[in-house]
C-alpha cells in the first residue's frame, strides 16, 4: 500500500582501470539506491599471483548499506582494477530468490564474464526455450541469463563480436554492463528505453544509470551511451576518443525513452537523456498549472499548494510559480511530513483494524491546512489507495476543499520494458473506466485533473514528442510483445 | 561528521487501559524515532492466570523497525492492558551497553515498576554515590537508575508518595513515564525543559513526548503535563477530570523550555509547549529575513533561497516569503537533494582520501544553482564541518555567491539538560572566538549571519522570552550543575 | 525425552595472576561443559590506563564453543590478570532469561565484584524478601544475587569479612567463586555438597569444579577447597602455604557430598571429593554384579553386557569383570551406538506420529544383540521413558531377553541442593509406588534391579557412608528446606 | 590437527512416494552426519496447483541440525511426495562456496532434475573442458555438475536413457541419486567404490549410503544397489520386483570397494557391501592381536588395552578378546575420555604457545594408566601428529610403556575416489620412508605395528581380497587417473 508507485527496474554502475574500484561502485550504487532496494551486488576483477584475472564477488538481499555493512568486505573480498555493480528491483523472476541477485558471473571458454542489466527483454522466454531445448542449463529465472548463454555458445572467436551477436538476438529494454577479464563493456538497446551515462575520473572511465552516481564520486559526466551503441573500455582507453563504439542494430531505430524516468523514477539531481530531471519536473508543474489551475474561493484567500513528498516537490514548486505568474493568489507550503525511518522491512502489525495505512509514512501539518483550499500535487496515481488515504488525512487536518493535480496521464496499460505496475485490473484509471467524476468520488476530492499525453510531452523540453515511449498511457508498444508465452517456464 | 547537529535525548510513549497497548506504543515510538535512533524498548503490563500483574519486555539496539521486526513479538511477547516505550539516544552512560536500553524494569516490594526517561539529571552522580555507600547495587550507568533506587528505598507506604519523594530529590531535566502494576504515572521536571503531552483515545489515556505520536494512532491531544506536575492514570481514569494531578515542587519554579526543541529537534508536525512547531519555524525564517536579508546583485536577478533539507525547509520558506514581502526579488528552490538511505550503520570505507563526506547524504541540483546568488538556510551550526562541505558542493555546482543564514545564535556552552553537543573546543563559535569574519572564511562563504538571542526569542510567539532555557547560547544555567564530580564512578 | 537424566547445576572456573587468564577459563569451561550447556560467561579483571581495575565481560546463551566462537573476543574484550567463568544449567530462575547468565558482576562501594555459583541456596527466598522490603532492587531471578546484596549492604570495612558475613547468612549448597579488584575468593558450603578443587600452574592459583578443567590446561591439582572453607588468593599468593584460609561456619558440620556426582554427573577422568570418579564407577559395577548378577540360560551361552553410552561405560566394564570373577560366562559388548551430533538445538519435527524418540540419539548394533541374553547397565532411571524406548530398540535388534541393572537406588524425592529432577509425580519409582514388577512390565524387560542405598554406599571407597547426601533416595535432607515459600516472588 | 583422520566424501539419502518425504530425509541425513559435516541440503518434489511438479529446496552450511534448525522449513518450504538429500564434505571444489552445496537442481527441457553425489570422478576435468568449449556455463566447481550438463545436452528422448548415456561417459567413483519430476533414480559406479543401499517402508522405496539411515526411520533394508547398476523408482514401484534395473557398464568390471569404509569411515551399526561393519572391525582387532600381540612384562601383570574413542572401540574389544584367547593376561579399559562438545566451529585461541592440541578433545583416566603397560589401538595413522600428542598425554598419566597397534597398513598414496588425505609429503609413512623404528621414535612409543595389506584383507570376511581397492596402501589404482590436468580450470 505504501509503495503505490510504479516500481522500477534496477541501477547499474561500472568502472575500469582504477584503484579500489569496489569503493566507487559502492558509493555509486548508494546514489542509485532509488532504482532498486531489494538486493545489491558488486563484482571486481583482480590479478591473481599467477597473473590471471580473478573475479571477486559480494552480493546480498537488502539495501546497499545492509549488503555492504562491513568495511572488511572491500579490503578482503573485493580487490581489483575494475568493477561492476547492480541494485535490484525484481521485474521478472521470483523476488525472493538469492540466485537472481545480479551481477551474474560465469566462467566460460574465453575466461570470466559478469553482467549487470537494467531493463526487461521481450523475447527472453522464446530464446530461453530454444536454449534449453539445446541442452543449456539455467540457474536463475532472470531474463538476463539468456544473454550469458548466447555469448557462451557463440562460435565467433572475438569476445566483443560474441557479445554483439548475442545482443542482436535479444529484444526489449536493456542498459547493460559486462565485465570481462580485460574490458568493461556497456550497451544500450536501440530504443534507448533506460538511461546510461559515461563519465571519466582521472584516466578511468565509468558508466552508470544516472549522473547522481558520478557526483558522489566526483566523476565528470562525458556523454550518454547512445541508443543502440556498444562501447568497449580497456586499458588502452585513456581519452574520450579512445572509446571504441560499436553499433548493435544494423537498421535505424527510433528513440523511445521511458517518460516515467523523468516523471517519477530518476533522481531530480540527475541528468538523463541529455536533460536535467529537475528542469523537466518544474516544467511539468508549470504546464500542469497552465492547463489545470485552481482558483481561490474568496478575494483574499490564497490557494495552498502542497506536494506528496519527496518525489513531487519540484512539480509543486513549478505549479505554484505558474499560478503566481497567472496572478492566482497562492502559496507553496509543506503540508505533509514524510517519515524516512520506514526501511525495507517495516512491519505494520494489527493494521487491519487500525487504519494505520499511510500514517506510518505521512503526517499532516495542521496549521497550514486548516480551513484552506488545498491543491495536492502528485506525479502519478496507480491504484489510488494511498491517494485516498492521504486525502482523508488532509481532510482530518481541516482542509476546506482538496484538489488533486497529477503531472502525468492516467496509466491504463502494463509496461513490458522494465517498469513494474500492478495488474491492469488494479489500476484506478481502469477500475473506473477513465470516468474522472467517479475517481474524484472514490478519492473523496472536490476535483481531480490529470495531464493529457500531449500536455505531458509539451513539458519534455529539449526532446521531440516522438522520442518517448508512452505505451502505459496509450497502449502503443514500440517493441512487439509476446504476451502468450507459457509463463511456467520460469517456475524453477 | 554527518550528524553535525545537536543530538538529543530520547522519546517516550505510554498508554493505559486499552487492548494491544504495545501496538500503540510501537507506532508512537516510530513517530518519535527522530528523538533517538540508537535503541528502543517496550514494556507491557498484563494479567497472569493467577490474576497478578506481569511485566513483559522487548528491547534492542537499533531503530524501532529493527528492534520490532517480527510481528510475533507483539502477539507472543507483549500482551497486556498498559504499556510504556522509549527511544534512546545516549547522553550519559556508555552508548554501547545493552544494559542501558530503557525502559528499565524492577520488581520491588510494591510489585513491578518500569521507567522511561527523557532528559538528564544534574545531581544523579551525588545521589548515586550516597546510594552505593548505603549498599545499593547499580546495574546500569544511566542517570535514570537512581530514581528507581530512591523509590525502592522510600519507607512511605503509598506508591505515588514514594515516587513524589524520589522526584523531589533529583534535579535537572526529566519528562518521565512510570508503569506500575495498576497505574501509568507521568511527571515533568519543574522547569519543563522537555515536552510531554497528554492524549486520549476512547476511554484510554496516553502520554508522549510529542503530539506526532498521537496523530499516527488517531489519538486526540488534551493538554501538556505541566512543568512540576505528576499525573496518575489508572482504571478509574475515564475522563479528563479523573486525571489525578500532584505537584512535585513545593515552591514555584520558572518555566525553562529547551528552545532547541523548536529550532531543530521536534518534528514540524508536532505541537509542543502549547504551540505548533511548524508555526515557530516559519516565524524564525521571517524574523531571520527581516534582520538579515540578502539582496540581488542586479536588477532582474532573483536571489535563490535553499535549505539544508529536511529540518530547515520551513524556515527557508518563511525566509523567502518575508523577502518577497520586503520586495526583494527572490525564489525558493530545492538546491540540495538528501539521501534517505543512510541508516544507522552506513559505512564510509576509504573516505579518508576520498572526500566523500557529505556527498553520501547530499547532492546538488546543478540547474538551480549555476551562476546564482544563493542563500543557504540552516537551523544551527555546531562544528561547522558539514556546512563547510556543503558550501564546497554548492560552489562546485556553479553558485556565484553563497550566503548562510542561521535561525539560532552561535552555540558556545554545553547543555546539561539532555542535549548532546560536541566538546566546547569543537564548537565552531568557540574555535573562532565568535569572529564571524573568520567563520565566513573557514566556511568559504560570502556572508554568514546568526540570529541574536533576542531575535530568536522574538520568533517564539505565544511565549514570553523568559520561559526558555538559553544556556547553550548564554551560559546562564537555570539549574545549577556540578561539573567537578568524579566521572569514574560511571565506569562499570 | 532425550535428556532423561538428572540434570545438574553448573561448572565454575577461576584463575588469578597469569597472562591471558580468559584463555585458561575458556578451556576450563570447555572441559566442564557437561555441568551446564545452556549458557556460558567469562569475566576478567584488567588494569585500565589510570591504574584502576576494570572488569571485562562476555556472556551468552549456548555452549562454550558457541558463546566464544570468535577469537577476537579474547584479545579485544577479555584482557587481564585474573578471571572467573561459569557454565550454566538453570535450576531456579527462568532458563530463558539472559539476565540470569553468570558470572554476575556489580560495582559497589568497595569496587568491582563478580560471582559464579554452583549449587542452590535453601533460604534464598526468605533473604530475598527481607532485602526487597528494605529497598533492594533485584535484577535476576537467581539465588545467587542475594549474596551480592548481602555483601553490598554489609557495614564491615574489610571485603573478605563482608563476604564471610554474607555467606554465614545463606544456607544450602554452594561452591562459589568471587572475583574482586585484587583477589580471587573461593568458598564451599559447610556440607560440601558440590566439588571444588584448587590447582596451581607456575606461580598462579586456580579453582575449578572438577580436575578435568585442570588437565586440559596442564594445571597441577593441589587439594580441594574444604567444606566450610573460604580461601583468598591475591598477588601475594605464590605458594600453597600462602593461601589464606577462613572458616565460614562457626560450628562443626558433617560432610554431605552429593552422591550423584560420582554416579552420573562428574566426568570419569575427574577427581572429586578426593577420589577418582572412574574408580568409584567401576566399583559400582562390581558391587552391582555381586548383588544382582545375571546368569546365562544355557551352558555355552555368554551373557552380553552392554551399557547406555557414554555415562555407564565404566560401570558396565566393572559389572562384566565381576561376572567373570564370579565365573559367570559373559562378554562386554558395544550394543548401542550414540550419535554425538545432537546439539542443544536439535529439532524433531513430525516426531509425534513417527516414534523417532531415542532413535535420533541411539542405534543398535544388530550383530551383537541378535538372539542374546542382554544385560543393559544404566546409572539411574528417572522417568523411565528413554529406558523403555531403548528396550524396544534392543528387542527389535533380536535380543532374546533383556535385564536392566541400575547403579543407584530408585529416586523418590526432589533435590534442593542443585540437582534438577522432574516433578515427583513423573519419577518412575513414584509412579509405580516402588513396585519393581510393575516397572519391569512398563519397561518391557525380563528383569530389573536397582542397587540399595547401602550397596551404593559400599562402592564409595575412601569415604564413610555418612559423608554423602542421599536425600533423593531417602528423603533425609541434611539442610532444612522451606518448601512453602511463595514462589511468585521470583516471577519477574 | 584434531581431524587427523582420512576425511571422506558425502552421504546421500532419497525416498519416493511417501508423505513428508523431507522428514525421512532429514532423519536419514542426521544418521549419515559422519559422512560429511560441512553442509547439508534437501530437495523435495511436490505437485503445484496446476498439477505440474515443482522442486523445493533448502540448503546451508553446517550440520544437519544447524541447517534444519527451524521446524517450519519442513511444513512451509519442503512439501512433496519424494525427496533427496546430501551431506557434504568437500573433496574437489572450494569448500567455502555455498554454490557447491548439493543436491544441485536444474530445470532443463525434460523438466526438473536434482542430483546428489557421493564419490569423485576421475575424468571430470576433461569432460568439463569439452563442455565449456562447446558453450556450457558452469555454476560450481564440483565434479558433479558435468553429469548435469551431459544429461541436459543428450539428444535422446527418454530421460533414463539420457542419464545412462551421461554416466557411461564419466569415470571414477559415484553413488548417485537423481530426482526427476516423476522418478527417483539411483546409480553406482561399476567398481562399487562407495556403498549404496536400497530400503523399503510401506509401499515406498528408499536409497541411502548406509543402513543406519534406514534404522532411524524404521525402514527395512532390501539389498544394495549393485556396482554398475542404475535403478529407477516411480509411482509404479510397489514391490521389490517392480524396481527397474539398468546396467551402466556394458563390459564386466571388477568390484573395488573402498576398504576404508570398513576400517574407519562407515558407522559400526551400518551394513555395507553386504556385511555388518561392527563384525569386520571386531575381526580386524582379532587378526591384529594374533599377528601383533603385546605381552605383559611380569607374571601377574595385565596388559591394558585402550582405544582411541570412538572409532576404534570395537577393534580394541576384538584385540583384547583375542589376547585373552591366546592366554595373554590383559584387560580392556577406558583410558581416554573424548569430549563431544567440539563442534564444527570450535576455536583454539592462543593454542600456539599453549600445547592445547588434542587436550580439547581427549583426556586420560589416570587411575587405569598409571604404571601400566598400555596398548593403544587406532584404526589408522595419517599425519601422526594427533597420535604423538595422545602418546604424550598417556605418558603424562603415568603409563610405563606404550604400544600402538593399527588396524590398517601405512597410507602411502593419495585417493582419487573420494577419500581426502593430506598431501603425500604430510603422510607419516612417507615422511619416514616406511621406517617403523623412526616412526616409533617420532611418536615416542616403545613399539608400533601396522597390519599388512594381506592381514587386513584377511579380516574382510564374506569378501574375496580382490574385491577391495587398496590404492592408498599399494598405489594400484583400479581406475586410471589423469593427474596432470590443468587445475586452474576450477578456479571460478
Amino acid at each position: 500500500m505504501i509503495n503505490d508507485k510504479p516500481q522500477c527496474h534496477c541501477g547499474v554502475f561500472g568502472i575500469f582501470g582504477i584503484e579500489d574500484p569496489a569503493l566507487f561502485t559502492y558509493y555509486g550504487l548508494h546514489a542509485l539506491q532509488h532504482r532498486g532496494q531489494e538486493a545489491s551486488g558488486i563484482i571486481t576483477a583482480s590479478k591473481s599471483d599467477s597473473g590471471k584475472t580473478k573475479f571477486n564477488i559480494h552480493k546480498g538481499i537488502g539495501l546497499v548499506s545492509e549488503v555492504f555493512s562491513n568495511a572488511e568486505v572491500f579490503e578482503k573480498k573485493l580487490p581489483g582494477f575494475s568493477s561492476i555493480g547492480h541494485n535490484r528491483y525484481s521485474t521478472t523472476g521470483a523476488s525472493d530468490s538469492e540466485k537472481n541477485i545480479q551481477p551474474f558471473t560465469v566462467n566460460y571458454r574465453m575466461g570470466n564474464l559478469a553482467i549487470a542489466h537494467n531493463g526487461q527483454l521481450t523475447n527472453a522466454d522464446i530464446i530461453r526455450k530454444e536454449l534449453i531445448d539445446d541442452g543449456a542449463i539455467f540457474q536463475t529465472t532472470s531474463d538476463t541469463e539468456v544473454i550469458l548463454h548466447l555469448i557462451a555458445r557463440c562460435k565467433l572467436e572475438n569476445q566483443v563480436d560474441q557479445i554483439l551477436e548475442a545482443l542482436r538476438k535479444v529484444e526489449g529494454a536493456y542498459s547493460i554492463l559486462i565485465l570481462t577479464d580485460d574490458k568493461l563493456i556497456a550497451a544500450r538497446d536501440p530504443n534507448g528505453f533506460r538511461p546510461l551515462a559515461i563519465g571519466k575520473i582521472h584516466d578511468s572511465f565509468v558508466v552508470a544509470s544516472e549522473t547522481c552516481a558520478f557526483d558522489i564520486n566526483r566523476i565528470d559526466y562525458l556523454r550518454d551511451v547512445e541508443p543502440g551503441e556498444l562501447i568497449v573500455i580497456d586499458s588502452d582507453t585513456k581519452n574520450i576518443e579512445d572509446l571504441k563504439s560499436h553499433k548493435i542494430n544494423l537498421t535505424e531505430t527510433e528513440k523511445k525513452h521511458c517518460v516515467f524516468e523523468f516523471i517519477y523514477f530518476s533522481r531530480p539531481d540527475s541528468r538523463i537523456f541529455g536533460t536535467n530531471v529537475d528542469k523537466i519536473r518544474r516544467k511539468l508543474g508549470k504546464v500542469l498549472a497552465s492547463h489545470h489551475p485552481v482558483y481561490p474561493d474568496k478575494p483574499d484567500e490564497k490557494v495552498i499548494v502542497i506536494s506528496v513528498p519527496d518525489s513531487s516537490n519540484t512539480v509543486a514548486m513549478g505549479y505554484q510559480q505558474q499560478l503566481e505568474k497567472m496572478d492566482i493568489n497562492s502559496k507553496h507550503e509543506i503540508g505533509l511530513i514524510r517519515s524516512h525511518y520506514i526501511g525495507r522491512t517495516f512491519i505494520t502489525p494489527g493494521q487491519g483494524n487500525r487504519e494505520i495505512g499511510v500514517r506510518i509514512k505521512f503526517n499532516t501539518v495542521k496549521g497550514v491546512l486548516e480551513d484552506k483550499k488545498v491543491v495536492l500535487i502528485d506525479d502519478s496515481i496507480v491504484r489510488g489507495t494511498t491517494s485516498r488515504q492521504l486525502v482523508k488525512l488532509i481532510r482530518e487536518a481541516g482542509a476546506r476543499s482538496i484538489h488533486i493535480r497529477i503531472s502525468s496521464p492516467p496509466i491504463l496499460h502494463p509496461c513490458y520494458y522494465g517498469m513494474d505496475f500492478p495488474s491492469e485490473e488494479e489500476l484506478i484509471a481502469n477500475r473506473f473506466k477513465g470516468d474522472i467524476t467517479k475517481i474524484e468520488e472514490y478519492l473523496g476530492v472536490e476535483s481531480l485533473e490529470f495531464m493529457t499525453q500531449d500536455q505531458m510531452l509539451e513539458a519534455m523540453v529539449d526532446h521531440t514528442p516522438d522520442n518517448f515511449c508512452t505505451a502505459c498511457f496509450s497502449g502503443n508498444y514500440p517493441v512487439k510483445v509476446n504476451t502468450n508465452f507459457e509463463k511456467s517456464l520460469y517456475e524453477v
